[in-house]
C-alpha cells in the first residue's frame, strides 16, 4: 500500500506560464543588475485602490476591533449588502434581473473559473478558445477531462477553437458537439471583443445543443465601443445556458485585495446519468458552502465603495489612464509596421511577432534588447504561437519609455 | 448531448449540518419572536480582533491607497514576511525546522482541508475519525472516493474510526490498511486531545503503512496541558508522513477576516501508478498556483501582528476568556449529572445526552426549553449519535445565562 497521487497532474506539460516568465526575468536581472526592466507581462494593475474603497475598508477594519460591531463567519455566498450593490449597479441598469441567491461572492475569478468544473461530470466535452487563459485548461487537466497532450500541443480530449488573424479573433461555432464552453470577452489574451450579434450566436448554439457557457467577463469595464455586451445576460436566453464570472481586480485594482463574484442563474440545469435535471445553482452553492468560507468582511465592505459615486469616478479615471496607455502601445507598434490587435475594449494588446519569430524568441528579444517583458502568446495555447501579449497596466511613464526602447529595435 | 453533473454530489445525504441548525433556529425564532436565543452551536468566535491586528491591518489598507506602496498580485503561496513569522513563532520554539516553501498561506483551513484531497488519486483508501468535521468527508464524497452512504449512515468506501466514551475518544489504529488519514486534535467536535505518545502511534502507523496523515491543528492555541502536542511535527518522523493545517480563526478571531496556512514538508511523497515517487509539496504548489491567487495583502500584514507581543497578550486574554467559559459549561453540566468531555484543551464541550435521547431530540429540547443552541453530535457522524456539542465562544454573560437556563430543566 502507498498513497497514490492524482496522476492527472503529471499531464500538465508546462510550468504555469507566469512562473516561467518570472524565472527568465529574474535570471536576466541577476545577470544585468543595472538594467531597468519594464514589466508589461502579467496583467497586474499599478494604480492604487480608490480613496472611497480605502475609507470604507478602513472603517470596516475598525468595526472588527470592537466587540459590538465584530463579525465572525459570514454567509459563504457573500453578504447581501454587497450582492445587492452588484445587482443594482452592474445588472439592473442593463435590464438584467438577478436574484440575490444567483450571485456568489468569492476571493477571485481565478478561483471560481478553476473550481467551477468540479460540479460537472468528467465525461463532458470541454471547449476552449485558443489562445486561452491557462486556468480553464489546467483545472480540467487536473480533473481528468482532457487526457494527455498530443504532439500538436493540444490536450487530446479538449476541443480547441482557434482565434487568429484569419478569423479576426472571432471564435467559430464548434463542428462537433461540446458540453462546456469557456468564453472570455473582452478576451484575455487577445484583447479582442465580441459584438452582441457574435455572442448571441454562441448563446443560440448552447441552447440548441444543451451546452453551458462559462463566460468570463473580468475585463468588461474596459469596453469602450457600443454594441459590445458587458454581460452575457444582455443576450436573450442566456440565463438558461450561461454562468458569468466577474472580478474587481481589473476595474477597481483588487488584484492584491481579492474580491470577485460569479452569477449562476436559477434556470441552469445539468443532468444525471438517468436524464434527471439538477439545478446548477444548487450544486455550486453546495460546493461553496462545503469548501469555502466566504470573503473577509472588511473586503466585502470595501468592495461596496466601488459602486459609490466617488469610487466610480476614480475607477473611471484609472481605466481611462490604462486605456490611454493601450492607445500609446497600439499606435507605437503600428507605426513600426507591426500588426497589432486588442487594446480598444481591453487593456491587452496582442502583437503579431515580426520576421516570423516565434513567441519566445520575440519575448527574449524584447527582454534582452529593450528590457521590456511581454507574455509569449504560445503560453496561452498553440494558436497563440507567433504572438506576444502586452498589457496597458504599467505607468504612463514606463509605457512611453518601453515604446521608445522598442522603437529603436531593428524589427 | 447534455451537460452531465458531477453525480457524486447526489451522494451527499444531509444538508450541511450548520445550515440545518440555522433553519431550525430561524423557524423557532420566527414562531417565538420575543425569545432570546443563545447560540452555542457554530464554532464562531465573538471577541474582536486584537488591537495590534487592527492597527497593522489599517496601516496596510492605507498602503493600498498610495501608488508608491500599492501591492497587486502577491505570491500565491503567501508573502515571506508572514511565512517567516509563522516559522519563527509557531515552529522554531518547539524545535521544528521548516523552510519557507513548506508553508502555504491561504484564506481558510476549511478551504485547505477541503481542497487537499484533489492532489491525491481517487483509489486511495480514506480514514476519518467518527465523529468528524464534515468537510473532510464531504470533500471526498464530491470527489468520488467514498461511494454511496449505507443504511448505517456510513459512506461505503470510507473507513470510520470511532471515538466514543468506550475508548476514551482516542482513535484506535485501523485494522485494514488506509492511505489518507484525517486527524484533528484537539478534536472538533469532541474537544478531546491526544498525548504525544498517542499521536506518535499514528505517526508510526503512517510510516509503516506508507500512509499520509492530514493533521488539522486549528485548535492548538487552546491546549492547556503539558504533553499534548501543538504540532504533529513534534513527533519524530512526522515530516515524512504528515501535512498540517493551521488557522488564525480560533486563536486570533479571524473567522470573519480569513487567514490560515498549511504545512507540506519536502519529505512527503506519493506515488504514481508505476511506483515512481512524486513530491506532495510540488503537487500542492501546483494546485495553489493554478486555482488560488493568494490572500489579500492587508490581511497577511494584519496576521503578522498576531505574533507581536501586544497581539499575543490580547490573544491569550481572549483564549483565557473562552476557556473560563468552557470551565463554567463543564462544571454546570457535571453538577446536573451529565457526562461531559472536552473543554480542557479545547473550546468544545461534548455532552452525552441524558435519558437516552438522540442528538436531535436533545438539540430540540435545549432550543425549545432553554433557548440554547448546540450542535447535534450525529451531524458529525454515526458515532456522534447521543452527543451534543457546545462551544465556549459566546460571551461570559450568555454562557452563564445559558447554564442557568439548562440547570432549570428536568434532565
Amino acid at each position: 500500500m502507498a498513497v497514490i497521487i492524482n496522476e492527472n497532474y503529471l499531464l500538465i506539460k508546462s510550468n504555469y506560464i507566469f512562473s516561467e516568465i518570472n524565472q527568465r526575468v529574474e535570471k536576466y536581472q541577476n545577470d544585468n543588475p543595472d538594467v531597468d526592466i519594464i514589466r508589461m507581462g502579467i496583467g497586474d494593475v499599478t494604480r492604487p485602490l480608490p480613496r472611497a474603497v480605502v475609507e470604507k475598508f478602513t472603517e470596516a477594519v475598525q468595526e472588527m476591533g470592537d466587540a459590538k460591531s465584530f463579525r465572525g463567519y459570514g454567509p459563504e455566498q457573500g453578504y447581501d449588502f454587497l450582492i445587492n450593490e452588484i445587482i443594482k449597479n452592474d445588472y439592473a441598469p442593463r435590464g438584467i434581473d438577478l436574484a440575490p441567491d444567483e450571485v456568489f461572492i468569492s476571493d477571485g475569478a481565478k478561483c471560481d473559473t478553476g473550481n467551477i468544473q468540479e460540479i460537472f461530470g468528467l465525461l463532458n466535452t470541454v471547449a476552449v478558445t485558443d489562445p486561452v487563459y491557462p486556468v480553464y485548461v489546467e483545472s480540467n487537466v487536473m480533473a481528468g477531462r482532457t487526457g494527455p497532450m498530443g504532439d500538436d500541443g493540444r490536450y487530446q480530449k479538449l476541443v480547441y477553437i482557434p482565434c487568429t488573424e484569419d478569423n479576426g479573433f472571432v471564435p467559430e461555432l464548434p463542428t462537433t458537439p461540446v458540453d462546456l464552453i469557456y468564453l472570455c470577452f473582452p478576451n484575455n489574451p487577445t484583447g479582442t471583443a465580441l459584438t452582441k450579434e457574435q455572442l448571441a450566436q454562441w448563446v443560440d448554439y448552447a441552447r440548441e445543443n444543451n451546452s453551458i457557457i462559462l463566460f468570463d467577463a473580468a475585463y468588461e469595464a474596459y469596453i469602450r465601443e457600443d454594441n459590445i455586451p458587458h454581460s452575457i445576460y444582455e443576450i436573450e436566453g442566456a440565463r438558461e445556458v450561461a454562468i458569468e464570472f466577474r472580478s474587481f481586480s481589473k476595474n477597481a485594482g483588487f488584484t492584491g485585495t481579492r474580491c470577485a463574484f460569479t452569477v449562476v442563474p436559477q434556470e441552469l440545469v445539468g443532468f444525471d446519468g438517468e436524464g434527471n435535471p439538477h439545478s446548477i445553482n444548487s450544486l455550486w452553492n453546495r460546493r461553496q458552502t462545503t469548501k469555502f468560507n466566504g470573503v473577509s468582511y472588511p473586503i466585502q465592505m470595501a468592495t461596496c465603495a466601488v459602486y459609490s459615486p466617488e469610487g466610480q469616478k476614480e475607477i473611471n479615471e484609472s481605466i481611462d489612464y490604462y486605456m490611454n496607455n493601450a492607445s500609446i502601445i497600439r499606435n507605437s507598434l503600428e507605426n513600426l509596421g507591426l500588426r497589432v490587435y486588442g487594446g480598444i475594449n481591453s487593456p491587452y494588446i496582442w502583437v503579431k511577432t515580426p520576421q516570423a519569430m516565434d513567441s519566445w524568441q520575440f519575448f527574449d528579444l524584447l527582454l534582452d534588447e529593450a528590457h521590456v517583458v511581454g507574455t509569449p502568446g504560445v503560453g496561452f495555447g498553440p494558436s497563440g504561437e507567433g504572438y506576444l501579449r502586452l498589457t496597458a497596466f504599467n505607468t504612463l511613464e514606463n509605457t512611453e519609455k518601453a515604446m521608445e526602447r522598442i522603437s529603436k529595435l531593428n524589427l
